[in-house]
């Protein structure tokens, strides 16, 4: 008789929720600061929508439904085909750059892992309609300040930063076919997993005639962009100059923005989505024991493919399951500001009806109230009070010959104060919050 | 080429989704100034869940699914099943009473019509643990709060109450057997719907022996707990008077909390779901042209089904769908509070790292903060900040003998004032908001 929960998918308790509502507030209060604008789509979308626009491996890890109409569906397992169906259905109508950002509900029917559920939040920050690198720069602001604001430094996370063109521009300065891009990505974002003769000896088999892997692993060890420029038929590649220009420039701008201590090349930064077409990033606690924080980069062609014209575009998710799991081993996993409560109580059973209207009334004025649902014995209703670690408490009927006062006690320096009740209805922030 | 959103869903724009977070931000802060904490549950739960939990009606509108391991799952159309699992869960550790709320995302794949999608946002507000009638008028109190703090009156909105334990004592009285009462309720619930001369074919033929439908009807068109006990054995029954006797209870508790202008009686209301066992009631704005805006009740035998003891409950579900279509017929759907945004622009190109310096730093001590991402001239710059709306404009690069000196023009009065750089990013708060 007894259902538990599905595997993967949390209950999440008044504890539980406390802390990832603390993140919420962070990521919605530093992008609107950072000028971004919040938006929601559906949870459901049609199945093709993913499989046109997702890679592979989200498209395998798909739940999928189908209507009553017979209609295939599937439960979202990112919001950028969503985003880019919203922005392409109105690309004309909306101010350029669009600047938005949402913290939707995400579903991956992957294995469960440390770091890994089935359902989880991401927070999502995207730029659209500006093709400069300051947009991609304002991405990483953004995912650093919040970050930051949530009480980590740069002795915890960093910024791995890389550029898909770059890496393009690198294949193609080497000879390697376009069409064997793919291969190459793939086996690169296999590059800190695999054994590095496994590595080796899977690079050199498909792609040893262009570049050799010892070369290949050099390069990506570094952090340098001269050695992008280095490796052979760099230094006659135009294309690859630029794009090294453009990570050049990412650096610096991130360097205004004051955040470099955060931030540092790292060409073992693939991303698996097929989408990526410039600079690209993922955020990693510093001893890189968990996954990636987050990741996201440029994505010029995703619009394109929705069938209106090209449109640049550049934006990350963070998810909240890996975070807090970093702010839980740094002790910063916080419930916010404590809400300061009071607790009304009645020296009587016949007051009861004043009670309420005093509970309602305080309320109404916008302070947090308890009290207790059936009248009991006053020692009996402090101790209430006292186990829900009320600020202070607001006695009726403490003085039998004057029933227009109520005693006001303060838990925190235990003084206490006499004021009539209808003094405290009209303001009560001003009677409980003042200088006694 | 082109994929649309799944019908009865919604692609949420910013200028969509502003007054939905609004009615959010009201419905938390009500909550937990009336003591209720927040939690969360998953929106994947196992089927049996809700073929044991829900009523007939949310069980033929599930989203199904298949995981890959073959089990039966779907997507939650109502919250409550969910919370009596998690409360079932750790019944003996919470202290009673549990006074939750959440604002879950449920999807039903029903007809949509106006005031119903498949997939929309809903307020739970739940107390488990107390059978004392003063937990139904605290719940009804947090559900009148809301609403009133988001503009409406009593001129727009009223709570319709009725009682579950009452109609029940009502038909055992008249002699209805048990295990009929489920056919009554379903009839009884189209009375405002059906032609009066069908409802009473139909309530006659199957229950006219016992109670004739004029006198039924009598009873539900009026709002008196006297029509009730003067139907056929209504006076000998205790069961109907101790219900009565707790409907009236209820009406002056919701009385001593100050909201009798709001809450009447009203025999019309059955409530759909299975599982209602008390005091149930219905939101409806005053014309009754839509449907409920929030419904709920006690439901004391839920969590017995759960395996556990039985355990006392009361709450209610208010979706954003009708509430946000009455509050915008009443000129009452805002977009909450219009941040105060500045804009930083630079008289030179050669500004910009200063500018990027001086935009992080803004954002960093909470300012909201904007940009041109590429440097144009300062006329097509406060263009941009006047058609985004801005409150101040910061200018870099004013005084060309004085690069240390920045302008802060105030859009609101035209105000200008020079300050240096410093003094402006050590407080940009005081800067920016003290009087000149």
């Amino acid at each position: 008789m007894k259902i538990p929960p599905v595997k993967g998918t949390r209950d999440l308790y008044p504890e539980l929720l406390a802390p990832i509502r603390r993140i919420f507030d962070v990521w919605r209060d530093v992008s609107i600061r950072h000028g971004f604008e919040e938006y929601d789509g559906p949870t459901l979308e049609y199945l093709d929508l993913y499989r046109e626009k997702s890679g592979e491996e989200l498209v395998g890890q798909l739940y999928r439904l189908t209507d009553s109409g017979g209609r295939e569906l599937a439960l979202r397992p990112e919001m950028t085909p969503t985003l880019a169906r919203m922005v392409a259905a109105r690309i004309n109508a909306l101010p350029k750059p669009i600047k938005w950002f949402c913290i939707p509900t995400l579903f991956r029917g992957e294995n469960v892992q440390r770091g890994r559920l089935r359902e989880f939040f991401q927070w999502n920050v995207d730029v659209i309609g500006s093709a400069d690198v300051v947009a991609d720069a304002e991405v990483i602001l953004v995912g650093v300040e919040a970050l930051r604001e949530l009480g980590l430094t740069s002795a915890d996370f960093a910024v791995h930063i890389s550029n898909r063109r770059l890496m393009a521009a690198m294949l193609n300065a080497a000879g390697i076919p376009e069409d064997r891009h793919g291969v190459a990505y793939a086996l690169m974002d296999k590059f800190g997993k695999l054994d590095p003769v496994e590595f080796d000896r899977h690079w050199d088999t498909a792609f040893g005639s262009h570049l050799l892997s010892a070369q290949l692993r050099d390069m990506m060890s570094s952090s340098d962009l001269d050695a992008v420029e280095s490796l052979p038929g760099g230094r006659n590649s135009k294309e690859l100059r630029e794009a090294a220009a453009e990570t050049r420039r990412l650096m610096e701008l991130l360097a205004n923005f004051g955040i470099t201590e955060f931030c540092r090349i790292d060409f073992r930064v693939v991303r698996g989505l097929a989408y990526y077409t410039g600079p690209v990033f993922e955020f990693y606690d510093r001893s890189e024991k968990e996954r990636a924080i987050c990741g996201g980069g440029r994505y010029d062609d995703l619009l394109g493919k929705m069938g209106k014209s090209r449109e640049p575009a550049v934006g990350f998710g963070m998810g909240d399951v890996v975070l807090s799991l970093l702010l839980e081993e740094k002790g910063l996993l916080q419930t916010g500001r404590k809400q300061q409560v009071v607790f009304v109580l009645d020296a009587e059973e016949s007051l009861r009806p004043t009670l309420l209207r005093v509970v309602a009334g305080l309320r109404r004025r916008g302070v947090p109230t308890e009290f207790a649902y059936s009248w009991q014995a006053i020692g009996k209703q402090l101790k209430l009070a006292d186990k829900k670690g009320v600020s202070a408490v607001i006695m009726l009927g403490a003085d039998s010959t004057n029933p227009q006062l109520v005693r006001i006690k303060r838990m925190a320096g235990g003084q206490e104060r006499e004021v009539a009740l209808d003094e405290l209805l009209a303001d009560p922030r001003r009677v409980l919050e003042q200088d006694w």
